[in-house]
């Protein structure tokens, strides 16, 4: 049987992937949408290699400019936050890939879940500011989420055919990032160009940043507390350099299941997107073999603390988490305001955290409910703004 | 819901930390039958302290012994390979550890399958002889066959949840033994002593003994193989010095899941002896917390291929699972009694392959029904014997 895929951020790392991911397996799936923001080219590409039958873009005139290149005629051609609901849900799909950035596709997400989907989630940002009422929703309606960042997937794949009660907690692992080995003082002057540059992942700019900072993994602890249910204290991050182990699952009887993978993304897209299959051939197997000494060669896999003196971002995020409400979705605007200043070098790489930390100080809790955590994210954005603008003169 | 449980070769190592496990979780286990060979004093006061209602020993004099030493009246005292079926079966157990050496328990085991039992299988030469027969006839029963061997446990652990058709192969990792960086000529030279020091873990010496040829990990692909149904082409192995990682699953998307435990028996028994459960605490869970990372300290996990050239068991191994009927049966026999001949000081340590290996020339196959494993296992003992005496006149 051939699943049905509607594509939400078809033109992002994730949704470039994920049509490779679909393209080797032309048995297994089907793209019934594909939805971006602006990047017209590629999705106009894409749009006339897959022909789905919905497609969105960001706004009004953008879709004008797709539709004049395209070579097909798509059933509908639509728009902005109701052209992803569209497109989740009117296209024919019966599995939804969310990987937009921020929180655009909320509504589209709660819709699909609404419908039982199967749903894989790629969308780091949602599940932090929209986790709880994202999972609670999906264990009431019964509907499948299977998460596509590479550390969730670890757990996900590890809690297969476990009690949830037997599980004591969770580690995430994390690289480490480009900066692992520097001294604050190096921290403080390094550049854009240094923090994209990922030792071992292919993604995004705004997730290789993130994992530059470690804020990448805080996002991920609150992400895993949504998916997986659980407290604060019972998830944990380890740095390990190599990127070969992607989680840990410790059980109360002191065993201890962990996946390994090679740092590819198309390994947890494809589980996600096939689950409760899985796909008869994989990517990059060597790579994985040579790590647990298949190849010819003696391997290691090494595991440290994560040092938070250097890396404030881990502690930021679990104060978010164990403050709960709106405090995840304020974490998370902040952190994308602040980050993407950096980027544009208005602001210094160890200004980033203080920034976000100010946000959270200065948030008013709320109740996760849509319309507040909405609020919560406008409410913090404008406010790293300001921040980032008095940092600046500063 | 207490499980009852009767435990073959209760005086052994795998036996005395089960009773240690059993001791920890009063509320989950209680203890049926306790059955020894000719430890005497311990079965005594394991009896004494348990209360077991079947209590059995290598024959009738041994029993008479037992009897004496009693302080309270068993509602059996029995002997040999029919005293093993009567306290498997007879003892009002719902669960058998058969943790016995040899093939003695044969009969017991399959006794308590044809009753559909559950069964915590730690008996290695029993899997490798006849494991065909054991665990065809556990399918047919419905049976549930849980390993007790930590690499055995990992596996299952990691199939937990999975789909055998999408299993690729299966990794059994190895401590590499006493003499993993040893030259030919230092093994030439190896005494008991030096066989015996395992550097992880606790065992008896058979099992010691067999890590430090690594003939051990022969005869565990053999039960991997029985086990889990794999062709011998879809299982490896591979030295781990640290222990700490048991067993990896690699799935044919391309993602590896495997066990990890700190390398302390009572964590595979527990395992076992609880599963479906799992048991809501464990032994020495800090020594596995720091092998992940969790620790003060950075933590490394290395793997590294085997060389078969100064460890020829293991292709042994896979040349008798191959050649399949009664061929590991005879290959497990020689081994026994090539390293007992070591271990009496008859013959050097590197003179236990070779007549493993002469007895495998040797050996003419037959199917693997039960009297021809028991024949099998007769010549080749025979066949060993005679090769021992001629080396060491040699």
């Amino acid at each position: 049987m051939t699943r049905r895929v509607a594509i939400l951020g078809s033109t992002g790392s994730i949704g470039r992937q994920a049509l490779q991911v679909i393209a080797a397996h032309p048995d297994r799936f089907s793209v019934t949408a594909l939805a971006a923001n602006a990047n017209i080219e590629l999705l106009a590409t894409q749009a006339n290699s897959w022909r789905p039958r919905v497609v969105s873009v960001g706004n009004v005139s953008l879709a004008a400019e797709l539709k004049s290149a395209l070579t097909y005629s798509p059933e509908r051609i639509t728009h902005g936050q109701g052209g992803l609901v569209e497109a989740a849900t009117q296209s024919g799909a019966d599995a939804v890939l969310a990987a937009t950035d921020g929180t655009i596709a909320l509504r589209a997400v709660v819709a699909s879940i609404e419908l039982g989907m199967h749903l894989a989630l790629a969308n780091k940002e949602l599940l932090v500011s929209a986790g709880r009422l994202i999972c609670d929703l999906a264990r009431a309606r019964g509907a499948c989420i299977v998460p596509v960042d590479s550390e969730h997937s670890a757990l996900f794949q590890c809690l297969a055919g476990e009690r949830s009660s037997d599980v004591a907690s969770v580690v995430l692992t994390a690289s480490g990032g480009p900066f692992w080995k520097s001294t604050i003082e190096q921290m403080e002057r390094a550049t854009p160009e240094e923090a994209l540059q990922h030792p071992n992942w292919s993604m995004g700019a705004k997730n290789t940043l993130d994992s530059a900072t470690l804020m990448n993994k805080g996002l991920e602890i609150i992400e895993a507390s949504r998916l997986f249910d659980l407290a604060p204290d019972r998830i944990a991050a380890v740095v390990h350099r190599q990127s070969i182990v992607h989680g840990f699952v410790l059980f109360t009887d002191g065993n201890v299941k962990a996946q390994l993978a090679a740092p590819d993304m198309r390994l947890p897209i494809g589980y996600a997107l096939a689950y409760p299959q899985r796909l008869p051939h994989g990517f990059v197997e060597t790579a994985t073999r040579s790590a647990i000494g298949l190849g010819h060669d003696a391997s290691i896999l090494s595991f440290e603390p994560i040092d938070e003196g250097r890396f404030p971002a881990v502690r930021l995020a679990y104060n978010a988490l164990s403050a709960g409400g709106t405090y995840p979705a304020a974490l998370s605007a902040a952190n994308e305001e602040a980050g993407r200043a950096f980027l544009q070098r208005k602001i210094k790489f160890t200004e980033i955290c203080p920034i976000i930390e100010r946000a959270l100080e200065a948030h008013c809790n709320g109740a996760d409910g849509l319309e507040e955590i909405e609020a919560a994210d406008r409410w913090s954005r404008a406010f790293a703004r300001d921040a980032i603008g008095a940092t600046m003169q500063s």
